[in-house]
């Protein structure tokens, strides 16, 4: 299959060279596009360059194949407008992780512009600016394309081609389904971990000393930037209240469960029930359910050197890790370590591994 | 200091062989204490008796200086009357994860029973039954001794020497400090990590399919037990109507806040502060707030020994791994390793990690 490089040939222009733009520009120099970059920011352009991401675009230069627009959501309209006005790209896309609302305010701008087409990677990390960039973020990441009836077909096939160079998964949906599966996937989880920590927050101290992992898990996410998730809520309300107010249905009738005077145990077991369903519908790393993992135990203590040892004993036991988790002990040096592999491996690692002397309960 | 072997010299006498009892017995052989074990099911009783968690009691025994109930909460107050009754032990424990039901139920049978105190060892699996018991279950975990006005020293003495020698932390509280603790930390969490699983059943494939790391730490621990959490929720009812209702109104906040015709940024602004606020308060493991760690991230590949190389330099950095996660890119060989580190200590573990041919983004 032919990946796209010659709907690129004229080259690709980013304009913003924070995290995901610059992480964008590695990704394609390495696929050997021509790689021009603006931003706003002079040192964060000059970073981006020196990082290898492309050039610093310039007044003289032939318009690219496709513009990336890779800056704030409430930016990108603008942005996107004055690129294909000034004839700097003969086509748009944008990385905002919201569509509908970039997508309503290019048509207030341009009318029903058939040049642009919004697009998402489903990649990103807890840092930003263009240190934190890695030619491999898209690696593998759905990269969603969002074209409607007035969509010119090179801009899809532009940006789909952008996705591909980068490593990462294309698809294509409408505006409306991503706004509703990002606002299930992604936004509502964080306001769930967010709505919990919260809870946490004037807790007596002799509370906060009981945690363990299961809560940190759940909060893990809240942590995130509060500026910038107050924008992607803010950009995407309605398919985030849709979501939520489901949800407070079920924590309602959870209130009345556990308010009754014999707490109603068949609502509350309903409730389990669809949890540990729900959860088994999330695709593992290659893919699958989790549900199909099985996890062996190790126990660890804190001398140096134990992580090493035992990944080297893994590796020799020809085991595919599918991930990792350490079990904390708080103030102990001794934990659990969990590794997750594929059913019907799991046997032959508990084997070779208590063999070379680990402690591995079932 | 003496840590409790002489209190405990005419040993304990278990009753539940499950996870806890066989791992706690296995704890206290160790020791050197004396354990006799009783279960309904005489398999389990075997089990745990060739696993060498202590031998089975027998109707001569004379009475043991504690008998530790590992049962299911329903089911503790019956044993822990039958067993001071009959003689079998000079005081009476349990392990229930929930404190004011099993105490008024004991109160019940046995009136104010000074002989009983109530305890719950912060720790388990997701496995159960004596094949999962691990000696070292307790290493580090919090164990909650909760005594009353009418409670006898001796029972506090031998709980807490019980709890030291399995080698947990042992604190005390009162009953209702203990329930509101644990509704808090662990069953809010739990519930709040189901309500939002629960969404995702009827979700269509192309919403799941974009689902990443964060909606997946959200919801692990939504894949527990059903029938075992909706009898610790309703064991648990009130203190876990508490704090699920102050996150209603947290929840109402928000709903309203994203309903508006300009969703109101400066609410969803202080709850996503909140969030980082409360998830701050949570300790790590060695106890300090997660926010003291620094995250050093390398990029990896599927390749046979990676992981094992990777803790082979990470260890010869002389770093000390405090966690681990790894970042899934679903359908591709290549992910992200996140290594937390105490702060100080992550520029030389990044240099370290450079020098030897890692991808140490910043």
């Amino acid at each position: 299959m032919e990946n796209g490089r010659s709907a690129l040939s004229d080259g690709v222009l980013i304009v913003g060279t924070g995290l995901l733009g610059t992480s964008l520009g590695l990704a394609l120099r390495r696929a050997g596009i021509d790689v021009r970059l603006r931003d706003t920011k002079s040192e964060t352009l000059a970073e981006a360059v020196r990082l290898g991401a492309g050039r610093p675009s310039e007044p003289g230069d032939a318009p690219a194949a496709l513009g990336v627009v890779a800056v704030p959501p409430e930016a990108v309209a603008g942005v996107v407008a004055d690129l294909l006005d000034a004839g700097d790209a003969e086509y748009a896309t944008d990385v905002a992780s919201v569509k509908a609302m970039p997508a309503e305010q290019v048509r207030a701008r341009l009318g029903p512009a058939g040049r642009y087409v919004g697009s998402h990677p489903m990649a990103g990390r807890e840092v930003s600016g263009p240190g934190g960039a890695l030619p491999d973020l898209f690696e593998g990441r759905p990269w969603v394309v969002c074209p409607d009836e007035h969509t010119d077909q090179q801009a899809v096939t532009r940006a789909l081609a952008v996705a591909r160079l980068a490593g990462a998964a294309p698809v294509t949906m409408s505006v409306a389904d991503h706004d509703a599966a990002v606002a299930l996937v992604s936004h509502a989880p964080h306001l769930v971990s967010v709505l919990m920590a919260a809870r946490l927050v004037d807790a007596p101290d002799h509370e906060i000393r009981l945690a363990g992992p299961g809560v940190s898990d759940v909060t893990r996410i809240a942590g995130g930037d509060p500026g910038l998730w107050t924008e992607i809520l803010s950009a995407n309300a309605a398919a985030v209240h849709d979501v939520l107010s489901d949800l407070r249905d079920d924590l309602d009738r959870t209130l009345a469960a556990l308010a009754s005077p014999e707490p109603a145990r068949s609502a509350l077991y309903q409730l389990m029930r669809s949890g540990v369903d729900g959860r088994g519908r999330l695709p593992g790393k290659h893919g699958e359910a989790h549900a199909e993992f099985v996890t062996v135990a190790v126990m660890v203590d804190d001398r140096p050197g134990q992580l090493a040892r035992l990944f080297a004993d893994v590796d020799a036991a020809g085991a595919n890790v599918e991930d990792v988790r350490i079990d904390h002990s708080p103030g102990q040096p001794v934990g659990l370590v969990e590794i997750d592999v594929r059913p019907g491996t799991d046997a032959d690692l508990r084997t070779a591994l208590t063999e070379r002397g680990w402690n591995v309960p079932r």
